[in-house]
C-alpha cells in the first residue's frame, strides 16, 4: 500500500514537473571575496507573460566584479552575475504575445519595474521611481526571492524586458550590448548627438569603444580621449578620428572649447575639471561609467558658469530605447568588440580586467561545455 | 609774446574741451583692503559709437566687495566698482541710432567684447572667446587703459553695451536688474521655465529674490531653498509659494525628485548633493552664484546618473537678453526690493551685506549730494 503511494505522488510529480521550478547549473560567488565556481539554482515555473531563455551568452560586466566584491554593499549572497544576456526562447506563458520558442532574444540590466510611475509610463524603467528589479542580486517582490543573473544556464524573464535580436549579427558579439552597448547609445541620443557634432568618449574601455562606434555611426567628429598612449592606436581602429591623451596639458590646453558632448565612461573617481574645460559654449559632459563619488577631485562651479556649460549622468536605457539600440546595431552591423571564454575561465577573466587586460569585452559561451 | 601764446593755447583748450577726455569724481579704492573714498578719474571723449551717461543710482553687487579685496586676484587699483548703472544720456557720438540725449538708460557687467566671435554672433556677449571687457577692473583694449564702474558721476560706453529702460518703472530701483537680474533671468529663460514647473530659488539674497519674482512672473510653481527659517515669511512675500529649510533633512527628504530646475544663488563653496536630490528625473540645478571652487562637499556622481540629472552654470546674458529682461520687467512690472544710500554710505552697505544685512540690494543715489 505504501509502496502504491509511494508510486503514485511520483507520477504526479512527473506530470506536473513541467510547471514548477526547476533546478539549473549557475555559476557564482557564495559569500564575498569568494571566486565564482559553479552551483546550482532553481528557476521560477514561467508564469502567462514569463519566458523561458536557454543561456547562450553572457557578457562580463566590470559591476559583476564589483557586485561579487560587495563592493556597493547591496550584494545578496549567493550571488549568480551577469546581465548582458542572449539566448533562445524554449518555453512561454500562455499570455505571451511578443515572443515564440525559437525566437534568439536578450536580457540587459532590468528584468522588472513598477510599471506605473512617470518614468515607467515613459518608458524609462531604468528610472522607476520605486526602483527597477535587477537582473541579479535583487529582491523580487513580485516573484519572490532573490534574482540570479545570466551566468546561468537558464533564465526567466517577463516578456516586458525580454529584446528581440536582429538575426544579421553574430550572436557571440551581441550580449555586451544590452549593458555596455545600451548604457553609451542612450546618452548620445538624449543629447542628440548628429552630424556635424564633435563628440569625445573619456575612457577606452567596454563602454568607450561602443561609445566610439555610436557616437561615429550617428555621424559625429569623435575623439578618443585617454590616459593611456598605447590606445591612441586602437581608438583610432575602432573608429575614432583623433585622439586627446589626457595626461598630456598642451594636449588638453589645445582642445579646450572643442567638445559639444563628453561622454565621461571612465568608472572610478577622478578629476572633472580639466575635461569640463574641453567643452564648448552649452557643452555637456555626461557621466556613464562613475559608480562612486567623486573624491579626487574638486568641481570648479566656475568651470560650468563660464559657457553655460552641462555637467549630467545617465543611466542604462529603457526597454524601448534598448530595443531601438539592437535594431541600430542590426542596420548599421555595429558590435562589440569580444573575447570568447568559457565558464571555468571567468575568474581569469576577472583578473584579467582588474589589470586593463580586454579588448574589450569579455563573453561566456555557454554553447560549449 | 609768451602772454600771447598761453591765451591762444588756452582758448584752443577750450574750444575743443569738449571732445576730450574729463575728469569726474567716482567713489573706489585706492589698494587692496582700502575702504572706499572720493578720488577723481577721467573719462575718454566720446568716440562715434559712443554715449556718455551722467549716473543716477549704481546698484551695489557683492561681487563689488569681492574684487575691492582682490579675492579673485583679477583686481587693477585703484578700483572703481559698479556695474549695476542708470543714468541719463548726455551726449552721443555721431555714429549712435539707438540712443539720444535725454534717454534713460542702463549699463551692466559688460563695456565691450570681440564681436566676432561665435558667442558675440550668437548675442552672448557674456561668452566672449577672447573675454568681455568687465565695466570695472578690466584692461580695455579697444580705448586703452583701465575701465571704471559706475561708482561715480558719469561713464562712456559704446552703444551696442547700452540698454534702453522702461519708462514705467521706478529708476531708484531699475539698477539692479542689470546684474541680479539678467543673471537670474537668463538661465529661467535659457532652461525654459514654463507654466506647471516646479522651480527651487536656493538662498535668499539679491539673486534670488529676484530669481523667486522671475520664476513667479513665468507661471512656475516656486520653492525658496533657504538655511535661515528667519527668511521663510519673507520669501513668501516675494512670491514663493512655499519654503523648505535646508538644514532640515526631513525637509529635504520630503521634496526629493519634486524639482524641474533649482536655481543655486548662494555666493559660497557648499556640499551640492544635497541639492541634487531634490531634482526630479532629467531636472537640471543651474549654479549662478557660486564664484569660487566648490571646496566643502565631493560631487557624487550617482547622483547625477539616478535620474539622468543635470549640473550646470550660467553667467549673466547677453545684451539682445538683458533688453529683453528689462522690456520683461516693464511688462510685467517686477522690480527688485533696494535700499537707497549716499555715495558715503558705501563702506556701512559694505559691512551690512558681509553681515547678511540688506534686503535685498542697496542702490547708491547719486541724484543726492
Amino acid at each position: 500500500m505504501i509502496s502504491l503511494m509511494s508510486k503514485c505522488f511520483l507520477l504526479i510529480l512527473a506530470m506536473t514537473g513541467e510547471c514548477m521550478a526547476k533546478s539549473i547549473v549557475a555559476y557564482g560567488a557564495q559569500s564575498k571575496a569568494d571566486t565564482i565556481s559553479q552551483m546550482t539554482i532553481e528557476r521560477r515555473e514561467v508564469t502567462p507573460s514569463d519566458i523561458s531563455i536557454d543561456i547562450m551568452y553572457c557578457g562580463i560586466c566590470h559591476s559583476d566584479i564589483h557586485q561579487v566584491n560587495n563592493d556597493w554593499g547591496r550584494a545578496i549572497y549567493p550571488i549568480v552575475p551577469g546581465h548582458e544576456i542572449i539566448g533562445e526562447v524554449t518555453n512561454i506563458g500562455n499570455q505571451v504575445t511578443k515572443f515564440k520558442v525559437g525566437d534568439i532574444v536578450g536580457v540587459g540590466v532590468m528584468v522588472g519595474s513598477c510599471g506605473n510611475c512617470g518614468s515607467c509610463t515613459d518608458n524609462l524603467e531604468q528610472y522607476c521611481e520605486k526602483g527597477f528589479i535587477s537582473t541579479y542580486s535583487s529582491e523580487d517582490p513580485q516573484h519572490g526571492g532573490v534574482t540570479y543573473g545570466g551566468y546561468s544556464e537558464n533564465i526567466v524573464v517577463d516578456e516586458k524586458f525580454v529584446l528581440h535580436v536582429p538575426t544579421n549579427l553574430a550572436l557571440n558579439a551581441v550580449a555586451p550590448l544590452l549593458c555596455a552597448g545600451i548604457t553609451t547609445y542612450s546618452p548620445l541620443r538624449n543629447w542628440k548627438v548628429k552630424p556635424g557634432d564633435t563628440v569625445g568618449i573619456i575612457g577606452l574601455g567596454g563602454l568607450g569603444h561602443m561609445g566610439v562606434k555610436f557616437a561615429k555611426a550617428m555621424g559625429a567628429n569623435v575623439v578618443m580621449i585617454t590616459s593611456s598612449t598605447n590606445k591612441a592606436e586602437d581608438a583610432k581602429s575602432l573608429g575614432a578620428d583623433a585622439v586627446i591623451i589626457s595626461k598630456n596639458p598642451e594636449d588638453m590646453k589645445n582642445n579646450a572649447n572643442k567638445f559639444d558632448i563628453l561622454l565621461n565612461t571612465v568608472p572610478v573617481s577622478h578629476d572633472l575639471n580639466p575635461y569640463l574645460s574641453l567643452l564648448k559654449r552649452d557643452g555637456t559632459m555626461i557621466l556613464v561609467g562613475a559608480i562612486e563619488p567623486f573624491k579626487s577631485g574638486e568641481l570648479n562651479g566656475v568651470k560650468l558658469i563660464v559657457g553655460r556649460k552641462s555637467l549630467a549622468g545617465s543611466l542604462i536605457g529603457g526597454l524601448q530605447e534598448t530595443q531601438e539600440m539592437l535594431d541600430f546595431c542590426g542596420e548599421n552591423n555595429i558590435l562589440p568588440d569580444v573575447e570568447m571564454i568559457t565558464a571555468s575561465e571567468i575568474n581569469n577573466a576577472y583578473k584579467r580586467m582588474l589589470n586593463n587586460d580586454v579588448k574589450y569585452r569579455f563573453v561566456i559561451d555557454f554553447t560549449k561545455k
